[in-house]
């Protein structure tokens, strides 16, 4: 029997183990090729089958359009901070929601190619929350709006979609994409790295509404035009097969289980059990996120100190449960519980939370 | 019994049989973590040792010394060929020497951001060969001189470096780093993408002279800074550890087998090999390198007729050895023989090839 822990990491992150059962029992010869799949040429029709599989999965799963094209990247959620704006900032202002480190950053970075605005910060109010829809006013000449719909370190999460009337939507869908149903009709563009639902590290998914391709001029980097790898399929240059076909094979495992409604009945009934054990603590343990912003994907909260957050982490890595301290800028802990952390996880998890505030409260 | 072919794919390529096996048996338990080493924080000391050892063992393979940072990178060495230019173009004029496809291609790149200049080029002998030393002149205000070391596509490899005085070197070493010794010391930046030599498509190592990184100005992507990426160890964002950690099982299996001498050792013996069959072929079969410029890495060469190079394809095909048709843009026969093709498979390359020159000769 293979040993395997609660893993709770925030990203990379668990996989799902029938995905990972599946990658090993073919990792020597995929499909009677003789060959790893990570061994095939990628011009070749046995990893062309697998990478337009993969993209066919995510658009039956997402409901995805022939008005938009489905990309993988590298570089990471953080190289899109600087593409999307190369691509599309154009002499417009970005403009950008701020709720938390990433959608920070992701302006940061964006500034450097052109004019960027904050619409809306959390910062004052230590990003506890996400904004209402009214608090979101879009400036006139912006390019796009560009909000991050989940904020890992922070534990928040956009219930619901923003609307940004004409101009395009740009979302880092990075840590909760697949883990609910998403109208992509309503975005320009959505990108994520893989490492939270969809994958391994090494690969981003790119979804853009293909009317916007015609903005990505002939000066960018080749790897960095949406429109030349929209153009060869991803596959301008060698794509990062292996871990597109990972992606591939959680797509399809997320098809087996029921798409995406079956996958967010999962993930409520997940968070619904942590948040209820944090909120049934007497004052115990108390969540960062305020109530309306409450992510289903990280879950964010700490213990009465900072002594008592740091015995936690012990504690509960002794018991085989990983990756429970918070990020280092907000210190605290945090449990992420994305599409591949099984309910039997968090029991283990909610078991151990109420041991501990037994045994420290 | 696993089935496993005879793999002569271009890249991506052949993976060592036991890099492959040992990642297959910790595929679901990375050494009693109880999480497979793609499901690990980049943050924690599990994925941080993997890290580090890989450095640490292509430093020790390739006597790098502490003049240099060695970096893993996203984008595939053509994402190298913008970001090379990006980083350290400046003012001055990108010299390049073009000995095939993939050397014209860089600098077509980097004349998007800069000066270029084409020094040498081979294109009207049909790339059949590389320069002598003394047909490089670099120009005067060269920022450096790029060029390919091996070329897959045509069956070319600079036997020796070229001396480019007190410019930087630069060489896209995809196809044959780690393939036999390499003096670091003159190059100012070696780049490699990994789906050759290395491991898996969706990395590329980056050993850059460390004086150069302060020619990486503040208006870059942070992704293509290699003054970033050294200072956060290539770490500024979550870098493909899977990729990474089967970089890291290449370099120790290749210390193991006793460093580079005895690789190249291994490494002539099959080019030899191969070379011999076709001189030997009384016509049959002819390369398409000249002397003195033949690859140890890639054998291009065809048979009488286009025909018979289908038919020699179909044909190997089915005996169990894949991979050998010449790219498109070249035609005929191609055997990649990088380190992980095993000379076994050599040998079953050069019996059919006797064979069908019998048959059909």
């Amino acid at each position: 029997m293979t040993h395997r822990a609660h893993n709770f990491s925030a990203g990379p992150a668990a996989i799902p183990l029938p995905v990972l059962e599946r990658a090993q029992s073919e990792l020597l010869d995929y499909g009677g090729t003789g060959m790893s799949i990570m061994e095939q040429s990628h011009r070749g029709p046995t990893y062309d089958a697998v990478h337009n599989r993969a993209i066919a999965d995510l658009r039956s799963l997402l409901g995805i359009s022939d008005d938009y094209a489905v990309l993988f990247m590298q570089g990471g959620a953080r190289g899109q901070f600087a593409m999307l704006a190369m691509n599309l900032l154009g002499d417009g202002v970005g403009a950008y929601v701020d709720t938390g480190n990433w959608s920070f950053l992701a302006e940061k970075e964006a500034a450097k190619f052109g004019r960027t605005a904050t619409v809306w910060t959390g910062r004052d109010e230590g990003y506890c929350r996400v904004p209402a829809a009214d608090e979101i006013a879009v400036p006139a000449g912006a390019s796009y709006l560009h909000y991050t719909s989940n904020n890992t370190i922070y534990g928040t999460q956009f219930p619901g979609t923003p609307d940004p009337g004409d101009v395009p939507l740009i979302c880092d869908m990075s840590s909760d994409i697949l883990s609910r149903p998403t109208d992509v009709n309503r975005f320009g563009l959505i990108y994520a790295g893989a490492q939270k639902n969809l994958g391994p590290a090494g690969v981003v998914l790119v979804i853009v509404r293909k009317d916007l391709l015609a903005l990505s001029h002939d000066k960018l980097p080749e790897t960095m035009s949406y429109k030349l790898m929209a153009a060869k399929n991803s596959m301008l240059n060698t794509p990062p097969t292996f871990a597109i076909y990972l992606v591939g094979l959680v797509a399809q495992h997320l098809v087996g289980l029921g798409g995406l409604d079956a996958v967010e009945a999962i993930n409520e009934r997940k968070a619904e059990l942590l948040y209820r054990t944090i909120d049934e603590s007497g004052g115990f343990y108390s969540p960062n996120a305020a109530p309306g912003s409450r992510s289903r994907m990280n879950v964010s909260f700490r213990s009465p100190s900072a002594e008592l957050d740091a015995r936690f982490v012990a504690e509960s890595a002794a018991a085989d449960l990983v990756g429970l301290k918070g990020h280092r800028s907000a210190g605290g802990l945090r449990a992420s519980i994305y599409n591949a952390v099984p309910e039997e996880s968090v029991r283990a998890l909610v078991d151990f939370m109420g041991d501990f505030a037994r045994r420290c409260g």
